[in-house]
């Protein structure tokens, strides 16, 4: 069965949304220049001769990636949650930021990991010492396996956290046992990682040479983690391919392209003075998706003094924190929306005789319920009365299928926001600085 | 034992920092201006005179709380910590994100509570229906209490959660019984929380009227769940003590009053055209306090279209996500690190013969040595490379005494911000524009 699509409503996004539609019907003279530069940033991607096109493969992921692949990977990963109680990840950025969203999305709030699973714990994605030490113990009385993920093996957090979690493994386990509870995803021939794979008889899977690390999510890097997880990764990747064909076909339809809409909106909203996009969520379950959203346009687009500034909030908890400056600070800010149409669960709201609290009129009334009306009140109380623009995206429901279309989508809109302002969206120059000062302060 | 103190760090402030410490020398003529209005913030602060002051009683909390009432509050968590596994707090906004940040600063990593102690949830911070569903069936296998915080008792979202946990918890374990496990958090005398726990007779701590709620975590609000999360409030209270001694000690000295300079700095980030304030820490503990921070600020100064943007970020794992942004986007952000100068635990980096990765440069080093330098290096690469103005709050270690001291200090700090940009830095009148329109939609 086909993912159910992605929707973007425009009803609250005020110009932002006004010049998109405009755009759509053909554009108006005063957003020629917009719908132009979008248009051109379309033909760049499609002719893959654009700057920094050596790392397009994320295009093509969800096609090139074969049914026997993923059942070797959920073959592998079935072993290890058969004899482990935890799975350690060990990677930084965008080799552990897609697992983790989707790992967030789905798995049950109060429960340690997925439908019997092992519970995913994270190392080497900072520098912690109180934790690396809690973790450790931790693991002292658990049976656990973990995977490596970084192409060289060599970047410091991750390989400071495998020296700890390997020498722990193995004086655990013993070399051999240890070996067969190392998964490493890494370069497909050469680095550190690569050769100590090879060496040991560790599993190995690929972190293919054209996908950057916040494109990767699609490729083992994500996948082999969720599949450890208990996600359905095939269902995963077919979202992920039905958005992809859904965008293909478009091509570069205005009215059908839901990646040149969200890429046009925002760049509406960044050319004319706003410096802030909030990825909104009015459920706990898509706080870490924002996490991975932030690097994928921070990092693509933040460079040559370019950008607008990633943020997230989420509702209706941060509407009394970051509620009262959203409403009546500084008019700098545009809102996407991750709305979810569907939950799983049914609660209705108990009546009560007495009605001290007067919440009478919502009883019988599913939270949902509440819910939905909170989202769009705070729609029409931001937009409408604080003229902050407000688009949204609407999951269908909160599942595989849906995630999977979700991350195709905001990587493409992604290229195309990024070409659309003359910027390399692959790169991360700026990403080298601080690692330089500090080999230098390390005497490396 | 008096908590050791803060340290403001100016190394990597550039102008900004120069700025501050001309004026803290006698103010140079071009600081003039901005040194003057924090003077008069100061004074209008002192007086008690300026606009909210009928919310300034979280000035003298640390001081009028007594040891009598922190006993008190210590003896009923201690009954409920003796029959609980879970501790369910509901509350939204000021009402949890305190204690939360706390908590979470304290916590060890992988453990469900503090050192026995019971695991503590919330509740009643959003309207998540699964969220919902799942904490009930949780909580149907296992012993819990409550507590509910609301002045009110009529707030949407916590009234909700209340209505359904104490059906819950009724059904679990009788009317009787399920009385002594719910505590509540309200009004001295009026409104529906307080009537409702007059009549059932619930233990019930009172929300003063003169501390707003992103101010009351030194009040019930906050010190009842930490102290049944086994959290040392005396401890606690006295930290904050030590800082509301020290501020009033040194007064309108610039060279001594640290809220000053710090609210000096962030003015002075603020009028030289800075929209974002990134509060930055290097150890996920510290995650949380800043979700308090950005109420706290974002709150206070988000209005009347003025107010620097709260955000936030943890290092060194978003230095792989925000890191490009931050080190080449657009020069609009400045930075406020919370440096923690010593943890808990020691983790020495093993040596490895063959040395693949390449990391025997830092082998025999602590982690934490390698993290101080990544922070180090971060302040320099995005200060003097990237332009950014970063101050380093220091704190001397992580415990209560000193997370007491932070707490006063950013709260005295947010204050005089407030009315140096004449602003009355506690009211909220944004925060109603959603509910207004949500009341409509729901037909109340």
């Amino acid at each position: 069965m086909e993912a159910p699509k992605l929707e973007l409503d425009f009803t609250y996004a005020l110009q932002a949304g006004k010049a998109v539609q405009q755009i759509m019907q053909g554009a108006a003279a005063e957003e020629r220049q917009l719908a132009d530069e979008l248009q051109q940033a379309w033909r760049t991607l499609q002719s893959r001769q654009g700057a920094g096109n050596d790392f397009l493969g994320w295009i093509d992921l969800p096609g090139r990636t074969s049914a026997a692949e993923l059942q070797a990977m959920q073959a592998r990963a079935a072993e290890l949650r058969a004899k482990s109680q935890v799975f350690v990840c060990i990677g930084i950025g965008g080799s552990y930021l897609g697992a983790k969203a989707i790992i967030e999305a789905l798995k049950p709030a109060f429960s340690l990991g997925l439908s019997g699973g092992p519970e995913i714990l994270y190392a080497g994605h900072q520098l912690s010492e109180d934790y690396m030490h809690e973790l450790l113990a931790y693991l002292d009385g658990r049976d656990y396996s973990l995977c490596i993920i970084s192409k060289s093996g060599t970047t410091t957090e991750p390989a400071i956290a495998f020296r700890l979690l390997r020498a722990h493994l193995e004086k655990k386990y013993g070399k051999e046992e240890a070996r067969t509870r190392i998964v490493a995803i890494t370069d497909a021939r050469k680095g550190a990682m690569r050769q100590l794979a090879d060496r040991e008889g560790y599993t190995a899977y690929v972190v293919p040479d054209d996908v950057g690390g916040r494109f990767s999510v699609l490729t083992p890097v994500g996948l082999f983690p969720l599949a450890v997880a208990g996600i359905d990764i095939q269902a995963l990747v077919q979202g992920a391919a039905a958005e992809a064909a859904d965008v293909a076909e478009a091509g570069n339809d205005w009215k059908r392209n839901r990646c040149l809409q969200y890429a046009c909106y925002r760049q509406w909203c960044y050319r004319h003075g706003l410096g802030v996009e909030l990825l909104v969520n009015y459920d706990p379950r898509l706080i870490y998706m924002a996490e991975w959203w932030k690097q994928l346009y921070g990092e693509s687009e933040g460079k040559e003094g370019k950008g607008l500034f990633p943020a997230s909030v989420s509702f209706t908890t941060d509407l009394h924190s970051m509620g009262q400056y959203i409403q009546q600070g500084p008019r700098m800010l545009c809102e996407t929306v991750l709305s979810l149409a569907q939950g799983h669960a049914v609660v209705e709201i108990p009546t009560d005789a007495e009605n001290g609290d007067g919440m009478n009129f919502v009883a019988g009334r599913r939270m949902s319920y509440v819910n939905a009306k909170a989202e769009e009140a705070t729609c029409t109380a931001h937009s409408a009365e604080g003229g902050v623009p407000v688009l949204r995206v609407v999951l269908p429901t909160l599942d595989e299928g849906v995630l999977g279309r979700l991350i195709y989508f905001f990587e493409t809109a992604c290229a195309l926001s990024g070409y659309s302002m003359h910027v390399n969206p692959f790169d991360q120059p700026g990403v080298e600085a601080y690692k330089k000062q500090m080999f230098k302060l390390l005497g490396k």
